[in-house]
Parts: structure tokens; C-alpha cells; sequence
């Protein structure tokens, strides 16, 4: 019997359909072969982007040049653009204003070759680092109101370079999604008087058969009302609205739950395209309470098609606890 | 300068982003190649579908067998299952229920090598009436509050077979975009006593940048807030809430003007994969003012990445404007 779920946050069931015939061992992905070519992201390249604007390098190394082992640069076609005013006006019943905002690309590593989850401890830990210190400083603009941090990884997801990068968009309205989260964890802060997240996470080390990795201070598991198989969320263990507020001994913590997460996905699903976004409050710090930042992936296995466009009920064949299960299965500690 | 443009129904924020390099002829999709092979939508293969719920056959057929030119059959791998209680219960901070619904299939021609834009006019009016049919069908069951039919056209777009068909699914609960969709002309409603539909068709007639086809009783356009390139809605052009309420004479007009609109997306695009999807109010009759039910057809040409995920907030790299103009060049009366 196909089985409906309730995600509690935001309030969207999902269809959890498992007798459609995908096992995990259906999704596995076709591993990628690299051509570098002329690649704007690799080392010597630096002039065919546009000047960093934050850059991790060697002593001594000059913006713009080698020496470098993690760059931020603007994105050179940029969704939306640093200068202007937002001039919010009506169109008849419509409503539109200038698509004002940041559009950032962080280059990961020198090295083409490299994807995240092969990056060492170090450079693993300055992506991180990048994430914090482009939000502290994007933070100043008061014309934000958001900025989701993602990484669109292998084409399939949406890369359209193959060098290992991800990316940061700072809007000037609060979206939809990011809102509905917000509410949905304040209707049950205001219920309850508990953080919706530090409850989901209380249940799932209690219940333990959808984690996939956890130490003191982080979790991963695979959410009760996944909408895609193997769609995995790390969280912080203590509380906290604000991903920019992690502090040095916390980072590599995390940077050694991420990295055994994405290595287990990449392990058991055969070098998966994915999407990995930052879900984090908005920038006037509001929710401190009600709200707990997070980590989603969802790798890239299924077609979003009709029914879930027209509905926004997602159809997974996966259940969640055969995905942790098969994760867990992964001969994580040979590699 | 990219713009950001509002949605007035659902409040969802879209940015148009025209600067990124896509131009309409960027997206010409690859023509497919069609192998038949063993088809179980075909005419003759009728045992290789559960048995029929609707058809439409030559007089003295019998069901089930060769004879008809149109047949709904249950989907063989259901997302949601006939038989059976709700029984909706918590697990601890969760919520499920059982996959309770029906899962139909409604296979628009014996015929493999055509699509629905292909049919000729009687027969693409068959599948206008088989939607018709089956919600009034299945309306009757009052365990469902909403039903979905829709369309995957392509493997890229989720089709699993390719022979020519349309889907519905019955669900037990509202679903959230469609919640979404009511509330939203509810709130127009209360503010303004109009349905929010007839006053955007009331604008996009008087603006006339956004029309690709027009008959007297029904409109198609590129909405304003487009979350895709080349995304074209259609719409009755009087106030109705219930797609089922349809009548006789609505029907033909309904039908060439979709078939005008599919052979426009068809030749400017190069026979793109596509998601159809009827938005249309819940089983309970509710919202009669406030709802206009109408079809949204998403072509598949660009793709869903981590900044859509993590917002739902969607770059469309083509204005509603300039799709609308490309395709109203197409040659569409040599066709």
C-alpha cells in the first residue's frame, strides 16, 4: 500500500510509492568524463572571470593570479545585478520591480579535476568558511532581504561548468519557499514553544532508522516526507536560525558530516548529479527562536512531471528508511 | 537589467532574466525516434492494461478488445490504490495515512505514432470529453477531495511510455499548490468582489503582447510572471470554477484553440517535451466566485536547479513578451 506523509514544516504531503519498481540499485548514475578544455574556473585562468571578491591563497599571491586555493567571483551572467534601485511598481493588476541583487560563483578548488567531496579536510573547510564570510559581508546591503547559498553539481542538476563551484544569490524579496518554512516553523514554535527542527531531530535519534551520519554537533538523515529518494538533510544538532553564526571548532564538524554524507551518496548511488542548498533565516535575523538553519540535498535521479508540477504532491519510490538503509550499507570506511 | 515579476494568484516572484545568453532558438529540442516494439497502448494489445473504466469504440465492440478510439484504463503501477481506509494517524511528530486515490491512464489513440496534437479534431474532442467523464466518475467518491489530469509528453518530460496518453489522480487530501492557487483568488476575491483570472484575462486582452491564440471562448497567453520559457496558459473566457461543467459547444471551442496552441509550441520549438497539467477546483464544488479553472503547458527546455529548489523562486531566461511574439511568427497556417 502506497503511504502518504505529512511534512511537518511546511505542511506538503508527499506520495511515498514504493511498489513502482525502483530499487536503489535503478538510480545509478552514469559516472562523468571530464574534457577540461579552456575552463574559466581553473588556475591561470583568473582573467576570464570577472575580479574576485574574496579569495583564500597563498601568502604573497596577488588577486587574480594563481596561488589560490579557493576564489569567489561574481557571476559573470549574473540572474540578477548589484546596481540600481529596486523601483517596485504595478503593471495593470501585475506587480514587478528591478531585479536587483548579488549573484556570486565560489570556485571550490584550483584543480578541475576535484569534485567537493574530494577536496582534503582543509579545502573542504574554506568552502564552508567562503559560504560564512560572503553572507557576513552581503549582510550590509540593507536591499537584501535573503540569500540562498546552493551547488548545482553534474549537468543533469544544472551545472553548466563541470569545475567543482558552487554558488550564492542574494534577493531583495523574501521567496516563497524560504517563507513558507519560516511560518510553518513559527506555527509550531507558537503551539509548542520548541524549535519544530530540534523536535524532528530529538524523534530521528530516538526512532534511528533514517540517519546516515552524526557526531556531537551535526545529524544527516533522510526526511520522513522525502520528496525525492534519497534526499538527505544535515542539520545542526544545537540550535541555531543562522548558518553565518558557525563559529571555527563547530565548521569542522560539519565539514566531516558533509563530507561522509556526500561520500556515502556518492558511494551507493554511483556519482549522482545533485542540488545542495542552504536553507538559513533571512538577513534581518528575524525567527531567531522558531527557526534552524540546514543543509538539503536531493540528488538528481527523478523527473519532476506533471502530476507533481500541477499539485506540488511529490511521487517517491523510495522510502526514506530503505534509502538510509541502503546509505548505511555503503562500505563507507574503505575508501 | 533583469526584472522581477510577481505572480498575482500564489504571490510567487519570478526573475526574467533575458541576459543569460537563451534565445527561443536555443531551446529547439531533439525529434524523437519512435520504435513501437511491444506497446501495450496499442490497439490489439488491450490485455497488457488492466481492464477499461471508459471507452470510446465503434458500436458493437466489445470491451477490452481491438475497436475503440479511445480507452482509460487504471494505471498498472499506481501511485495511489482504489481499495481501502484513510486511516490517518501520527508517528510521533509526523503524520501519514494510506495511498488512497485512483491512478488512471487515458490512452488518447490506438494509434502509436501519433500525439495528441495530431489527432484529428473528433478525436482530440474524445479526450476532452474522457477528463470530463472520469471526474464526473469519480467525483461521486467522496473519499477524494481533488483530481489532477495531466500530461507528460516526452521522456523528458516523464513519460515512461511514449505512446500518446494523459493521466489522473485522485487525491485524498487538497493539495498544496492548489491550495495555494485557491487561497490566493480568494484573497483577490474578498478584496475585490472580481475573480482574479477574469481580470487578468480582462488585461491581457487590452495589453495584447502576451496572446498566442484567441477564440471567442477561450484565450491562451504566456502569463506575465512566467516561471519557464515559452510556459502558455489557457483559459475559458467566462467565469467557471469547474472544468467538468464544460458543455458541448465549449468543447470544440476549447479543442481548436489547444490544438492551435500545441501546433504553435510544436513548430517553434521543434516538438519539445512538454508537462500539461488542468487546474481545476476541489471535488467539493467550493470557491465557485473566486476559482477559474484553465490548463498550464510547461515545455521542457531549461532545467530545474539548487536556486529553485532552495526558493521557489524561478530564473526564466525568456520573457512571457518575446516567447509570445516568436510564437505567434510561427507559420502556423501552412501547417
Amino acid at each position: 500500500m502506497p503511504e502518504l506523509r505529512k511534512d511537518p514544516i511546511i505542511g506538503r504531503w508527499v506520495i511515498i510509492s514504493t511498489e513502482r519498481g525502483k530499487r536503489p540499485t535503478d538510480f545509478h548514475s552514469v559516472a562523468k568524463t571530464r574534457e577540461p578544455k579552456h575552463c574559466p574556473f581553473c588556475s591561470s585562468n583568473e582573467g576570464s572571470t570577472p575580479p574576485e571578491v574574496f579569495a583564500i591563497r597563498d601568502n604573497g599571491s596577488a588577486p587574480n593570479t594563481p596561488g589560490w586555493s579557493l576564489r569567489v567571483v561574481p557571476n559573470k551572467f549574473p540572474a540578477l545585478k548589484i546596481e540600481g534601485d529596486l523601483n517596485r511598481e504595478g503593471v495593470g493588476i501585475f506587480d514587478k520591480m528591478n531585479g536587483i541583487g548579488a549573484h556570486e560563483v565560489i570556485i571550490e578548488t584550483p584543480d578541475h579535476m576535484k569534485d567537493l567531496v574530494d577536496l582534503e579536510f582543509e579545502d573542504f573547510r574554506n568552502v564552508i568558511r567562503a559560504f560564512r564570510e560572503r553572507i557576513i559581508e552581503l549582510k550590509k546591503d540593507s536591499r537584501f532581504k535573503y540569500i540562498l547559498v546552493f551547488k548545482n553539481q553534474g549537468e543533469l542538476a544544472g551545472a553548466s561548468l563541470e569545475h567543482s563551484h558552487s554558488q550564492l544569490i542574494a534577493t531583495p524579496i523574501l521567496p516563497k519557499r524560504v517563507m513558507e518554512e519560516l511560518l510553518g516553523a513559527k506555527r509550531y514554535y507558537d503551539y509548542k514553544e520548541r524549535c519544530i527542527y530540534c523536535d524532528i531531530i530529538r524523534q530521528e535519534l530516538n526512532d534511528n532508522i533514517r540517519i546516515i551520519a552524526v557526531n556531537d554537533m551535526f545529524i544527516a538523515i533522510e526526511p520522513f516526507a522525502s520528496r525525492f529518494p534519497f534526499e538527505t538533510w544535515v542539520l545542526p544538532r544545537f540550535h541555531e536560525s543562522n548558518f553565518e553564526k558557525l563559529r571555527g571548532d563547530t565548521i569542522a564538524n560539519l565539514v566531516s558530516l558533509l563530507k561522509e554524507t556526500l561520500q556515502k551518496l556518492r558511494i551507493a548511488l554511483n556519482d549522482p548529479p545533485y542540488n545542495l542548498m542552504l536553507h538559513t533565516a533571512p538577513l534581518d535575523d528575524g525567527y531567531p527562536e522558531e527557526y534552524h538553519w540546514h543543509i538539503e540535498i536531493i540528488p538528481k535521479l527523478v523527473k519532476v512531471a506533471g502530476f507533481e508540477w500541477g499539485t506540488g504532491f511529490y511521487i517517491n519510490p523510495t522510502a526514506p528508511e530503505d534509502a538510509a538503509k541502503f546509505l548505511n550499507e555503503v562500505d563507507y570506511a574503505s575508501v
